[in-house]
């Protein structure tokens, strides 16, 4: 039964916190929160006691699962690390790919599993094509095109914090097109606008429409398409062309009710909104999968380098955005 | 190539005569119809004479295509294969399962090719599926289900002149369920309501909505499910159930386009409307096939049996409305 | 907290447990199965007493869910309201109509909560189909058209024991044509046969393939078709015709991938498989339901009558397909 | 009745002739082909004369068709302008945007009705995409996502003279782009490679995988991904993002057969093989558009300008996937 100390109480903390409860194979020991409140009201919700600081629940626990906000990420990483706990951390594990490199040589040598969640890996849809190109179905990957919209802004506050589109949404892009490519992507071309709100570029000097063409050494290409905003849901769909077929993860319905009539046939629901909802059996299998990890003290199949590796994708973007070229990766990490 | 005489030069004539037309291997040799203007425009159309009677135009060619009225239809056949000619005709053959065999006894013994215009029997789709359950794709047919919805009414008058919707309308079903079956039906169970428009029943004893479910004697099910009116457009479906799976022929829409908005996603164009443009290959395929046959001299692939067959389908199903009760075929027909 | 006794602890006993254990409003307070170490499987895994007799499980309640085999779910109804519980049954409330008539006249008066397990009024597909017809949406019903096939046979004793597959698979079919229809079928056609496997109807007296037909009082038909065996999978279809348009609730798949290759083009993955899995969310909202009733002590949303109801068509089409012929169903159900 | 010389009878110049053929306000007036047997089949089967030179074609017409190789285009374009026809010619104006704009000085000041073979415009799909977003109906575009690829290699000896992937299929791409954008795109980003044949690069310097992004002033963004090779068939399709929707046009399938089995459930036909079948429709459209304009004297749908345009948009590309970087629209079309 392994025991998981539950840093940070917020919406996906609360998320996580219930498939722990729901897992066989682990408990969830003690929570932390730096707002009492929120930690209080999952303790009473799963009947477990609240830590006073963060290094107190990291004591009392086989493993930490840190969904705390995102610049203390690196921070607790390394406490855990230090006091031999596994790890499952909410991605990105910094905003700044410095504190990233700075957290990888601080645990360097540590077996421990350090799992970082990149949530799509495991949807079902996503993985089952993953699945099929590893199994030879479509014959070596030629092309891989994911469309990533959210259905609306977040808020001010949120976009203010994220360190722009490509470190913040666009990250889960890069880490899918790594994960399907099934090889590094060595050049990144970004562009964008912000064509939905221009304040955006006023205010924060970021944008809200994305497309972003990245290339591998042996030739493979990845488009990532991206929008802050889809009036018609949460569009989330990946692409893979091989020389022997196509696969196409496409959106997912709440149900599959179809209406007919004079103007429209074969109209489905809306899609379901947002990735709470969407990523439902995702969130609940990547966390499965590192309990699993943790147990037997085994890698993941997320794991600190594929942070880095994503981040450094974003920070690449970051550049050709900035200075509207291609930027080699090693550009950006050496 | 093959000399055709076109008899009667309305809506469907219409079609058929450009089908000629375009055929490399026939004419349109001669059109009549009782309506001298209606023939007068097709012959300007296509080139080529208008004859004084059916039976002129009858002479002067080596094939008839009978495209006039159903009351004038078994005539024109035993007037076209007394002369000697490979006849299609429109179907149904007449209204009366009588007169049908009498028209049988009156052909009896010519080798002349004859074609009923069962078009769906060329519907790509359905073809398809047909040569699906052939090639034993899904193995041995256990149900056959099919769907049929018009549009819209027909006028009044249409209908009183129609011989009620089962002859009419579920006619083609009744082919349709034979072709797919590959086994005749023994049993008819038919049930329907003017539910739509009640005066139907008051006026002419007809309903507007039908179920029918029919037994071959190896114990294979169909149904079949009409309705005068389907205001999202012209519902055309088969589905085959055999022991290794199923196929479905479905609707058919002008083009490929999807709409995704808040309300609906994914929704397609209203389907193709009404049969002219649903089956427009259908019948063009139709039409090629008989050519063939007349040219060789061969059997065609609806023949005036298979004419009979869809009647004593529609009569037993007549029976069956009428007494709310199964009926066997071979009460029908002997 | 509704406490809730579970008596019967097999592959359903189970799910309606874990379940209940979900309930933030319910708890699952005690459970009875005959087989013992069924009982104490189901108690260990959520901690709760076991039973030794289900009159014990009963009085140790608020609430009773009836999950045993069939022969004992009346005389257990009966029990459970004499003892003043609510109750939730699995369906049938017994093979024998008369059975269930005699089970009505013996809780007559009461005025609690009982709610039979027609889980598939509680699927979110159907239930969308039902609430558009109900809104409006599609005009007034027309036609219904269910398809319902399972993926493969039950066993050989499931079978011998189920009362035939009008009462056991049908059933289903019959109370979902009434939810939708939302006015009650007069008459009803049924007809089937042996195709899949011969031996079931020489040694049961039973069929594998039925089609059933049933009209209303104002006109409007239904269409059910059933089938033991799909092989490509658990086919659950509901279709709505109405004045002003259709609904279809579909099949749904564990996940959206779909493939294109050489030979086949937008391919997905096969259907959920089996009711457990296909029927996951219908089976937790109907519980959910039920408790919230419990608790009120307000109506449920598939009542006992319904259960009478469902089962007199299902009796209706049984002597129609014995006789072939339409039965009434006052014939059934005086 | 607009009398229309043919300049070019292989096979697209055989497809347009079977147009005019039908066409009920148009006649083909004379064909010419450098290789005669080629013209006199044509003629021989649309019962027309042979014209020894071009130009005699030229003289004997109101209007040209040009569909003879790409070299030829130009000079023909020029000396159809110069004797007073309108003009119909296929795409590309040439491959070198030089030539290109040398042709457009020379026919500077004709108001002679020209139009471009971009047939993609007038198909039925792609256009209702576009009604759809200038009706409003999906709100301000914001993204165009076009996906084109062939279902196989040409031969050896078309790709060599192609002028390269950009030139020979993006082409349509870049059209069909400008036509969703409604703004002309200013920057051009493309990358390739040669993964599917790595020698196309070292014989040909060219790619067969190629990803574009372009950037309009106001900042929409498209994305075109093509490829040489699709295994599953001539994929075809647009998606357009707007601020209120989405639309698709999406592939067309030669019937809608679906089929259902334990492996793949709802897999549908090959998609049409390959721009004959695909875009019959559209190229029907185009030419009977052409035909109109040629009577009326008015202005194409896709003119002279709009071949330029899009080949500045290839020519933009070319070097942006030579130097590998952003390409400025400009600096390619002053």
């Amino acid at each position: 039964m392994l025991k998981i100390a539950l840093l940070g109480c917020g919406r996906i903390g609360k998320m996580h916190a219930a498939t722990i409860d729901r897992a066989p194979n682990a408990t969830l020991a003690i929570v932390f929160d730096p707002i009492a409140d929120a930690a209080k009201q999952v303790a009473a919700q799963f009947k477990c006691p609240v830590a006073a600081t963060a290094e107190d629940a990291i004591d009392q626990a086989d493993a930490v699962l840190i969904a705390t906000s995102t610049p203390t990420h690196a921070d607790l990483i390394e406490k855990a690390i230090a006091a031999g706990k596994a790890v499952f951390c909410e991605k990105p594990i910094d905003l700044s790919l410095e504190r990233v490199l700075a957290c990888r040589r601080a645990i360097a040598g540590s077996k421990l599993p350090i799992q970082i969640g990149f949530n799509r890996r495991f949807d079902p849809g996503h993985r089952a094509a993953r699945d099929a190109a590893r199994a030879g179905d479509i014959g070596d990957i030629q092309q891989v095109i994911i469309t990533s919209r959210d259905p609306g802004f977040a808020s001010r506050d949120y976009i203010r914090a994220s360190g722009g589109i490509l470190r913040d949404m666009t990250i889960h892009d890069f880490d899918l097109a790594r994960y399907m490519l099934a090889e590094e992507p060595v050049e990144v071309f970004a562009t964008g606008s912000a064509i939905i709100d221009p304040t955006l570029a006023t205010e924060f000097g970021d944008v809200d429409s994305v497309m972003v063409v990245m290339k591998t050494a042996s030739g493979k290409l990845c488009s990532i398409t991206n929008s802050r905003v889809a009036t018609y849901g949460y569009d989330q769909r990946v692409e893979l062309l091989g020389a022997k077929g196509m696969v196409i993860s496409g959106n997912r319905r709440p149900h599959e009710l179809q209406r007919f009539g004079g103007e429209s046939t074969g109209g489905g629901e809306p899609y379901l909104n947002f990735f709470i909802e969407r990523y439902t059996e995702a969130f609940a299998a990547g966390l499965e999968s590192f309990i699993k990890s943790a147990i037997a003290g085994s890698a993941t199949e997320a794991d600190f380098d594929d942070g880095v590796k994503a981040l450094a994708l974003a920070e690449a973007a970051v550049v050709s955005l900035r200075e509207n070229r291609t930027v080699g990766v090693s550009e950006v990490l050496k």
